[in-house]
């Protein structure tokens, strides 16, 4: 499906929606107002409403969004219709808690490959059954197993080399863990996890708001 | 130090220049142009010279600036010339990744207290020597250890419980594994870390630029 340029604050809360219309539907939860749904996703009813225009009508008026319907919908909008491969690369503590992460599963997005330069880990296996695989197999796995994200988690120093793997291969989406900044070209595009810096605004908001 | 309210882009940003310079300085780099970190950074100068203007006057015309210097400066700022104490909800895959996690401690943060509820971890230690509480305990650790920053990794349903024990123990900031919106009082900030998020966005980019 494609759409007008979208705002990525907009793509970002259609994410919070779904997640928070899974839980509702978990719950035994039909029908949901727009009240109500702002409320449980920490936006304005007029936000959600606003959001959801880009992409057509949604929701009865005076009653509210059908759960299940706007599920599908805003999964349609996302491109969440269908499964995505993700490849690791650096199996570390972090890598490998992120294959193990349940949530990424229940999303639709599935560890289909893991890579490392460690002798000592190649031909391992992780908890989720995955062989790691040297990288120099990178580009024969990624075809072969259909990789749509990269995702990295190999040292700062190694990333952008990983990065420039995967563009060469085709892949147009990578998730970084790794602390530095990734140079990708236009057509790719990088999430950066930097856990740190996120600890760095908490520490300014309390410095800053301590008398 | 206090400031005038400075936007969180800002803040963000000071962080990766932050980072970089730390690398810089690692690599035997004494003075650097603002277009050098620029680049570094993936902004433009006059980005990087806005963003410093908020604290006052930093770098030397037609010099750049003093890697070491500017560190300095910006840890000020930030408030990362003190070490800060961490509390991790939560003791899974992901939340045990997270205290083995060598970047944290890099920048100041410790682990110094970890929750849980499960009877078979209480007591056991993580790889850091840090022994699991039960979360009962929680009060009494959190005021022996001067946790300032609670890091949930707790499933969703748990996380917002979590949070108002840190908010009633008077903990202002925290750091949101779990992929649930926590409400919070103005006084408390939270930073949300939810990689699938992340994916989404990746997954709705791949989509949208299929042709």
């Amino acid at each position: 499906m494609k759409f007008a340029k979208i705002p990525l604050a907009t793509i970002n809360r259609l994410s919070i929606y779904l997640r928070n219309l899974d839980e509702l539907l978990a719950n035994g939860i039909d029908v949901i107002s727009s009240e109500r749904l702002a409320k449980q996703c920490g936006v304005n009813p007029a936000q959600i409403r606003k959001d959801l225009a880009y992409f057509g009508e949604f929701g009865v008026r005076g009653v509210g969004y059908r759960v299940k319907d706007l599920i599908t919908q805003i999964r349609d909008i996302l491109g969440l219709n269908r499964r995505w491969n993700l490849a690791l690369f650096g199996v570390g503590n972090l890598g490998s808690a992120l294959v193990r992460h349940g949530n990424f599963m229940k999303h639709g997005y599935q560890f289909v490959a893991a890579f490392d330069v460690d002798p000592k880990k190649i031909g391992k296996r992780l908890a989720s059954g995955l062989a790691i695989e040297h990288v120099d197999r990178f580009e024969e796995i990624v075809k072969e197993r259909q990789v749509d994200i990269g995702v990295i988690a190999v040292p700062p120093g190694s990333a952008q080399g990983v990065a420039n793997q995967l563009i060469l291969a085709g892949i147009n989406g990578i998730l970084n863990f790794s602390p530095v900044q990734i140079q990708v070209p236009d057509c790719c595009r990088v999430e950066n996890v930097d856990f740190s810096i996120k600890l760095d605004n908490l520490a300014y908001h309390i410095s800053s708001s301590a008398t």
